[in-house]
């Protein structure tokens, strides 16, 4: 009998060593870890504690079997230990499976998690020619053969070291299987000179022994200094049941769930009389699992049966092994399915109205990315692709087009209905109406989030930057790689969830969020506390953004309002006239006002009531000055100058380093009217909204602020102008004021900046810039070296880097609370749709985080999972 | 008698309000203050507590004159006060001057500071039919008639507030003194209807009133608005002496010693026969103090006794005014006197050597800006001038030359031995071999720490830049104003100091270190704590840093070693060569290899055995390639390839940020083996030292280091490959490695990194620039506003920004020597000169500051001058 009391576990160190044993009867495997008894040695221990049908066996836990490969432990102790449980496992295996015969045995590897190079699973060890005889004697003569056949040459690889290809050649005729275990037996005989005939036991303990010896084959060895964590290996031993027994019996494997769509159906293979590896090795061909619902409905009821039970004691779907002897069902092996991002979440929903598993449990279970990853189109799986190169996934979804190589081609040709995919080496502001109409964005420089890279996010529109094995000739329209050219009006495809470019048009199928996915979200809503805002710049952007859960607007930059056509001369020609010149910038500022004014109704309209954060005018004003010689031309028109005199003004505006230049609220202090208009802009909108009973709520937010006598007097300039147009219209409008932290010198006085504001908002696309003295428009050539070199350990324009830019955050929020108790804090740069930057953001108490549209449904979830 | 207790003082309320009283017994100055009883009031005390001929008199102090002022006593109050203490006076003064009739008085207003718009002195006040009488009994009747003469006008004009025209008609002929007073008397009863008869008192109170109203001028109302510090009002009554008696009288005012050179002789000017402002009337030509010693020895050598005693008691020097009576002297007023740079230098030195001050004193008073002053060329004096533009004073010293406005031009022109005058809208790193021959610079954009101003600055040329004014047109090599048009080999001067830009040419004199100087500066010496380095790049600047009293090269800037032709050319090559082409850089770094070699070997010789800092290659790579047709014409021939492929590939390095970019140690990471060849040859150049003798203390610097597990790559690269050198070399050199401190991720990580490193060099050009957000390049447009509005006190990269930068820094210190209590602590930034800035480095405890050689004296004063 097997020690039935839950052995000690072997962590525990002085105790004797000894064998974990499981089944028939329960066994307790809750203090068991995969670092005791390995992943598979655990999951049958999980099986047996739960009473399911699984062979008797016992698990050499790792602590012994380290002993065993340190020669801590002798081979006469091992054979004490061996025979003594091989004795019991006896004992408890023949009732339970009503055998006739003393059992046969599998020997497998159980390393604490999957590892290349361990020696495969051995079966059918024990087998002599006593029980062979008995089989026979029996009427099972084939069945002992077929077995032994498998045996001899496997113990002959496995446990001898033998070269297997003596066994390998295919005898003609075809054998019987008499034949064939004669065959095996005559060249086990001319490869050892021996007959082959130990005893069961030394069979086993042999096996054990070569299990341990796979420990240092090459490929393992290799496979465990490539892994980051320390692994350790079990080995389990485990009365066989036989697939290949008669026509009543199968081996397969079972997916408890569909794990493509998350379907509540069974999914799997199987094959009748067969053993092991049969399923897998192509000689025969399996049966779909489904196919026993009419061939063996029992069965199935069986399985439908073991299925449920399986997912109800783990709580997970499975990926199951089983094997049917005779018509009974066993178990051999099972593990957490992996599947698809739709399916998990399909899987984890209908789990929790199953009643398996609690709706904490959902959201613990379901990575954030797997519900944005359900949003975007996707490329059809089915269908043949050409890879042409592979840049940086910056925008999500696959689209693809003609290609075209300027703005004006795109909105040209969009308009007339194209699918057009715009190339361009790297996009620039002029870009944005065009990439507004385009279906997929493609660049050959650039990161993560360089300006094609954020914009695209931004507007959903699917794009790969950075591609730079292409070479793009926007003037030739060329765009080429060393072995192909493309030209403008080819078909390309890409996919931004993978940065994948591929050759001509591939079939998109349209992605959506599950109704699954939307309950999950309501799970999420209810277990957050952080609010999240989207970036949003247009009605459009944040009616897309409420469709997916955002609770207001936390950043709408105005300057993407501005590159419209109308307005951009507008801006331009301010821009460009004289410093001293107010008249002059005040007339065109009243041509904006309404357009501007306009663009607030819409947002609030859109956002009815919720919070709209404002940015005002932040760019370098170089970014709204025009470079191609068409558009100068027109300018100079326009300014009525010469193209010289207009190039070198521009010239003279042209910055070195345009990041940390004239912008943002630097602009105000030079041309304060640009804030007053901008100001006078919003107030009107609320009021006109106020006028027709709809409720807002704006909130007026200053870029680029790096001090307090700064802050001072912008909140002075915004708070008089605000109630000139109030006290003018005889309306009141609640409003708050906050200030960018996006320049280090802001996060370090935020005690000071705190008591003047209702909110801050941390920059940190802007923050991690100076932060870490990292441009990130000139990134991509040594952000590569650090990310491969494990320097660091993420972008850091995709995931907060906490430890520097998170420290200085952390330390504004605690200072400008202290100042400021009612103080709002949140977060509204890149990395806010990022599940482990929000976690962070949790931690550190922000009230919310801001992100584009299409990562909100992922930052709901992020922002519920870092609670539980 | 006058009350001889020293009075309580005034700002204790609560007590009777009471004149303070001085002379001729001494009284106690110590409690007393500016604030209490004015300048003037003050300097009269202190002059009678030391025991000076002063004429006795009264001071009503600020708190009486404010309660005056404020109507909280009253009139009949103030008579009786005032009689009283006059009662005193008149006591006190016949004895003291041996008068032989009632004393007259003079009323002068004592401000705490110096203040436009109120009374002048009133003099001669008391005088009355009665005195006169007595007078001209004396046989000094026309003396008598004089002092009426002056009086009457002014009592007339101050006290009763009358339009002084009437008095101011010169009468022809010329008069008589007593036809003079007749006619003052005639118009005074002619303009008020009265004879002008008041008594004594009643015109002392009379006059007293007058000071006090004249606090609400309308022109000292102004410059009390305009002040910074709360001002008050004291009022001095004192007893008249008289310049005008006789030919054995006379007033002046002197100087203890040369105001201009710091000589040890007194200076003035006097008037025999004269009273107060007849000095500064134009009327008379007052006469050089000098002229005193042959014209009156005896009174010459009472002049001379009595400036010992002033200075002596005063402890400075002064600038005093005096009266001779009747061949007594006697001092009216004194203060310290205003003196230039080297004045004050020498002064300071000299007294104490005199024994009048301690040497601390010395130091305390010497403002760290004098010394540098001294130390560069000035234009002289004496020289018309035409002003043509105003910069900013970006190199101190005059220089000038004809003009040139591209590098080839000045280096050819200047090695025939022209003054060259470098003009340029901006500089950059392919100028500075212009830069060192050159004259002086001028550029017409950036700010303090452009290009041009960091360059000039160290090489000590004299520089103005962003000289906005000039519109320069290199091309067409024209530079013009909006009224004036210059060209090529036209002359120019600059004033370095002054940013002035003057048309032609002007002498110009050298400026040098006088002997008092060195002696300051050995004093300040003994003082400091803090380590004065020097920022240098060549054997030159290594020399001059030396002779300034470097104690080592805090910061030596590898790249610009590399600005050389036939290095550059290499350099160019290098950079552009493929990513993969390891072996072609490895090629061209071998040729580069000696040339370091050396360089370093001449830093090492000329200092000494102390500390040479070298910092590994830090610019965007993008500085070093050309930019001109010729050299991209050179350059593709070198490259063997065509202008348009190296054109366009120099395009594609191009940055958006380059201060954000790939460059500093991560260059390292992409070409380690620029980093070999550099330390190679820093070991190398050290071993060739040890070799002769020559002891070497070199540290190797890493640039924009920002994280910890980047820095562990570079130091273990760096000890590897000098480790390498020393094994192949047999040698065994001692070294520091140390990390830049320039990235604001580098200062939140500092614990991390100080177990690494044996010191921090706090780089806060940078620094400024990442903290603030602010890039120095293109910070003229806006930074001019910040100052101007007062949100900046200072220009940031001219002075540190204690409340941002500072906190970071100081922060970044205390985490480093809490990790590393070894660890030195230095900075490096263009700020390390300043001294506000030093002060604060010696507050957080730093270890050394380095500075541009020229500045080192400046820093060791400031270093000592905080310890004090």
């Amino acid at each position: 009998m097997p020690s039935r009391r839950p052995a000690a576990r072997p962590r525990a160190t002085g105790l004797p060593p000894s064998v974990v044993a499981f089944a028939p009867l329960k066994v307790d495997a809750g203090p068991w870890t995969v670092d005791d008894v390995g992943w598979k040695g655990l999951s049958l221990l999980r099986m047996a504690s739960a009473g399911l049908p699984v062979p008797p066996g016992f698990v050499l836990p790792v602590s012994l079997c380290q002993r065993l490969l340190d020669r801590q432990f002798g081979s006469a102790d091992l054979a004490r230990l061996i025979s003594r449980a091989v004795a019991d496992l006896d004992c408890a295996a023949v009732p339970f499976l009503g055998s006739d015969h003393p059992p046969l045995y599998s020997v497998r590897c159980s390393p604490s998690s999957p590892l290349p190079g361990l020696m495969p699973p051995l079966l059918n060890v024990g087998l002599t020619d006593a029980v062979m005889d008995q089989l026979k004697h029996q009427d099972e003569g084939d069945f002992a053969c077929d077995c032994l056949s498998r045996l001899i040459p496997a113990y002959a690889e496995h446990v001898l070291s033998l070269a297997p290809q003596p066994f390998e050649a295919v005898p003609v005729p075809p054998e019987s299987p008499r034949q064939s275990a004669e065959r095996c037996r005559r060249i086990y005989l001319s490869l050892t000179g021996q007959e082959f005939a130990p005893s069961p036991l030394a069979q086993v303990i042999s096996a054990i022994l070569a299990a341990l010896r796979s420990w240092d084959s090459p490929r393992a060895r290799l496979a465990r200094k490539r892994s980051d964590t320390a692994l350790g290996l079990a080995v389990v031993v485990q009365a066989m049941v036989f697939g290949n027994r008669d026509s009543h019996s199968a081996t397969g494997i079972a997916f408890s769930r569909d794990p493509s769509t998350g379907q509540n159906e069974m999914r799997g293979e199987y094959l009748p009389i067969a053993q092991g590896r049969d399923l897998f090795s192509g000689v025969h061909r399996p049966l779909p699992l489904a196919t026993m619902r009419q061939r063996s409905p029992r069965m199935w009821a069986c399985m439908e049966e073991m299925r449920r039970r399986l997912e109800k004691e783990l709580g997970e779907v499975q990926d199951f092994e089983f094997t049917i002897e005779k018509g009974r069902l066993y178990l051999l092996q099972t593990r957490t399915a992996r599947r698809s991002a739709t399916a998990a979440i399909r899987i984890a929903v209908e789990l929790v109205d199953d009643g398996v598993i609690l709706a904490d449990e959902a959201l613990r279970r379901t990575d954030p990315t797997m519900v944005e990853a359900g949003l975007h189109p996707m490329l059809d799986a089915n269908t043949l692709r050409r890879l042409l190169a592979k840049g940086l996934p910056a925008s999500p979804g696959a689209g693809g087009g003609r290609i075209a190589f300027t703005a004006q081609e795109t909105i040209t040709r969009a308009s007339q209905g194209e699918r057009i995919l715009l190339v361009r080496q790297e996009t620039e502001a002029a870009d944005v109406a065009a990439m507004a109409q385009c279906d997929a964005i493609l660049t050959s420089t650039g990161g993560m989030t360089s300006h094609a890279a954020v914009v695209a996010r931004g507007m959903g529109v699917p794009c790969v930057v950075g591609a730079s094995e292409l070479n793009i000739d926007a003037q030739r329209r060329r765009l080429s790689t060393p072995d192909r050219v493309f030209v403008a009006g080819d078909f390309l495809t890409i996919d931004g969830g993978t940065g994948e470019v591929y050759e001509g048009t591939i079939p998109i199928v349209p992605g959506e969020l599950a109704s699954e996915a939307f309950r999950l979200l309501q799970w999420a809503d209810r277990r957050r506390r952080l609010r999240i805002y989207a970036n949003a710049d247009t009605p459009t952007e944040a009616c897309l953004a409420r469709s997916m859960g955002a609770q207001g607007i936390g950043l709408c930059r105005t300057e993407h309002m501005f590159f419209q056509d109308q307005r951009l001369a507008g801006i331009r020609r301010m821009i460009l006239c004289e410093a001293a010149d107010v008249a002059g910038r005040h007339r065109i500022l009243e041509e904006l006002l309404p357009m501007q004014r306009q663009d607030f109704i819409g947002l609030f309209e859109s956002m009815e009531g919720q919070t709209v954060t404002i940015r005002l005018l932040d760019p370098p004003v170089h970014e709204f000055l025009p470079r191609s010689p068409g558009d100068l031309k027109s300018l100079a028109r326009d300014l009525g100058s010469s193209v010289e005199e207009v190039t070198q003004r521009i010239e003279q505006l042209r910055e070195t380093n345009p990041m940390l230049g004239h912008r943002g609220c630097r602009l105000c202090l030079t041309m304060p009217e640009i804030l007053e208009m901008q100001v006078q802009a919003i107030v009107e909108a609320g009021a006109y909204c106020l006028h027709w009973g709809r409720p807002v709520r704006p909130a007026i937010l200053l870029p680029m602020v790096m001090d307090d006598r700064e802050l001072a007097w912008l909140v002075t300039q915004v708070r008089s102008a605000a109630e000139a147009v109030m006290r003018r219209l005889g309306v009141r409008l609640e409003y708050d004021v906050g200030t960018m932290i996006e320049v280090p010198r802001a996060a370090l006085l935020a005690g000071r900046l705190a008591p003047m504001v209702d909110f801050f908002s941390f920059g940190t696309n802007d923050l991690t810039q100076m932060v870490c003295g990292i441009s990130r428009d000139d990134c991509q050539g040594f952000l590569a070296d650090y990310l491969r070199s494990g320097i660091f350990p993420a972008d850091p324009f995709a995931r907060l880097d906490v430890e520097g830019v998170g420290q200085l955050v952390q330390m504004a929020v605690e200072q400008g609370r202290a100042a400021n108790p009612k103080l709002q804090c949140g977060l509204c740069g890149e990395q806010a749709g990022e599940a482990s930057t929000i976690a962070f953001c949790e931690k550190i108490g922000l009230d919310y985080v801001s992100c584009s549209p299409y990562r909100i449904p992922a930052a709901r979830l992020a922002a519920a999972r870092c609670r539980l």
